[in-house]
């Protein structure tokens, strides 16, 4: 079972198309990556003062189904791949075991530079 | 004639009511500001780099006719008074001189600890 | 004691300032006036889906601290008047018992043409 | 020489990191996709309030390097693939021809019901 939050849709999140933004799914996946990196014991924020960003470096999202006002969907979060300085988490979006959207994500850790630094050792805990 | 920039509606500024979310009037007001500053010689990301900051203290804005998905606005910035340490616009959203959304916008200068500092001298030709 | 909901900081709700863009506040008010109206029973959704929509007419709205990324605050939202077609709340951004930011909301009623209606008989309970 | 808009980075585009927030260059992109289309004479606004829409089913982007605060960079749309209710084009951010962020977007033609249509007669002129 991977990690998950419920997620509610506001009037913020969505366009006049009557549904959620197509960027917006990507602001819940970050959501959904934060609380499980906090789980781990990981507090993103903590390691931010530290001057420790994690950036996207790819995204591969697919639609399937939008989600609309007032929904409250699964935003689920797992670890696909952990490398030296990046690692690869898949984010669904789901609706009663509905994957709506799907996306891999990989993220690089760099310092206030923008430059590659290593993963912290606390990011093994991810794997399992 | 206040300073003007056209701003056009996207999707992304829009909610599922079909017209701009409340909250996004705010940033239209705030690239008019961006560009007003411009034209007189301040360069707020440079200010930024430098470790300047403008946060706004207070905001008063009232909403009379909404914009719509491909509607070009216009976002009018004018001055109504500069202290030491804050400035305060008058920003209006406005189409063929109708007035949609009209705020005043109260913003003071910061370091980056967030302590009050002056104004720089440059803002000094902005009451112009 | 008004109603409250928790909103914690994430990197979307921040810019380059290092705390909160001045405009996401308003997104977190929207979700705490959602959250307060569900609670008495009104859900914003279904009034959409039926045509009904509330439009902020005016905002005024003052900052005091701002938040930063992983920051949990507290969301608060009480009616300060109602009347036959608007209402307006307090909406305060709270962090133990220190003010934030802090602001008056006027919401109108209207349909999907833009045009004022009264407030559905279920506003009456907002009133206690 | 595909299609260029220019886009100026203000604060609401970025995040506490000092540089764009990943999910804000999906706005962008699509700022330069309904400027092409607007070239082609293509109103997406107005095919909007007919009842067709425009909505993401596959994205595929990539980040080299972010853009910063006061930035001012290119963002370019070519068609890559169109058919009969599916069009993919390239969107790229670009600074001095260096490309900072590049991707492919899948869009399908929907009705108001999010029902598959076929893209109307006008696309034919966006595959030249």
């Amino acid at each position: 079972m991977p990690h998950s939050i419920k997620v509610k849709i506001y009037y913020e999140d969505t366009d006049a198309g009557g549904v959620v933004y197509y960027a917006n799914y990507l602001r819940f996946m970050e959501r959904g990556r934060t609380e499980f990196l906090a789980e781990k014991g990981i507090n993103v924020a903590e390691l931010h003062n530290q001057g420790l960003f994690f950036v996207a470096v790819h995204v591969d999202i697919s639609y399937k189904r939008p989600a609309r006002l007032g929904e409250i969907v699964d935003v689920t979060t797992e670890v696909t791949e952990i490398k030296s300085a990046t690692m690869t988490m898949r984010n669904r979006i789901c609706k009663d075991d509905f994957v709506m959207v799907d996306a891999l994500v990989t993220l690089a850790c760099v310092d206030r530079d923008g430059r590659p630094r290593r993963l912290p050792d606390s990011f093994k805990s991810c794997n399992a």
